[in-house]
C-alpha cells in the first residue's frame, strides 16, 4: 500500500486547482500529521498555511507554519532531521492532511523519533520512548 | 511496542492530574489523531475538550468533540463504528494528542476505513481507497 518515492512532481495548474479545494481554518490553517511512510510510525502533528502545503508539494521537503514564530518552518533547516514527502492525503472533508514522510533522523525536538510519547497511565504519564540524540546537539549547542 | 489492550482503568485523580498539564487551546481544544494500534493506520483527525478526553479515559470508549454541533461526539453512537482506547499519547508539548485504538469497521463516514483517502497527485486527487459500506447504511438510511 506503500506508494512510490519520491513524490513526483505535480506541476502548477494542479497544485493550484488541489489548494483551492482546501478548507483551511480561519487562521488559514489546516493540521498536518506526519507518518514514518513505511513503518507506520506517527511522527508528530503541526500545521500548514497554503503556502506550506504548496511549498512542500512543490519541492518535495515538508516545509509547516510555526503559528509561536509566525513563519513557515522548513523542517530540518537547523537541525537537520527533514522530512521527505512521499504522499500527502486530504481527509474526507479535506480540513486535515496526512504526510506520508521519510524522516531523517528524528522529528522531535527533544531528540525522539516521534514526539508521542507521554502515555496517559494509571499513576501519571509514562515515557514510551527515550532520546536517540541528545536535544542540544539537534540545534548545534552541544 | 503495542500497548496491552483493552486500556486499563485511570483513577479519577491520576486523569484530573493529567488533564491539568494538556495544553487546550483558546477555544478548549486538542486535536486528537486516531491510528489503529497494531496495524498503525491512521484513521482520522478530530477534536477533544477536556471532559472529551476525561471520558474517553474513563470509558476506555473514544469520545470527541463535534465542533459543528458544539456537543460531545461518542464516535460510533449511531454508526455503532465504535473506537476502543488502546492508549492515549500526548505529543512533547502536551498540545496534541495520538489514540491507539481498536476500530470497529470504518472511521470515515464516506464508508472507509480511513478518512485520509484524497491523495494529492499529479493530475489531481486520487482516492487510495473505497469505500466498504454505504454511508447511508452506516447511519439507517439504507
Amino acid at each position: 500500500m506503500t506508494p512510490p518515492s519520491p513524490a513526483p512532481v505535480i506541476d502548477d495548474a494542479d497544485r493550484a486547482r488541489m489548494l483551492d479545494g482546501v478548507r483551511f481554518d480561519a487562521d488559514g490553517l489546516i493540521a498536518a500529521v506526519a507518518q514514518q511512510h513505511d513503518t507506520g510510525e506517527v511522527l508528530m502533528l503541526a500545521w500548514m498555511t497554503r503556502e506550506a502545503l504548496d511549498e512542500t508539494l512543490r519541492t518535495g521537503q515538508v516545509c509547516y507554519y510555526s503559528r509561536s514564530r509566525a513563519a513557515l518552518w522548513r523542517k530540518g533547516e537547523t537541525s537537520g532531521q527533514v522530512q521527505r514527502l512521499v504522499e500527502a492525503r486530504l481527509d474526507c472533508d479535506r480540513d486535515a492532511v496526512l504526510l506520508l514522510v521519510e524522516q531523517t533522523g528524528v522529528a522531535c525536538h527533544t531528540g525522539r523519533r516521534s514526539c508521542f510519547f507521554n502515555a496517559m497511565r494509571p499513576g501519571g504519564l509514562a515515557e514510551t520512548s527515550a532520546p536517540l540524540v541528545a536535544a542540544d546537539a539537534l540545534y548545534g549547542r552541544g
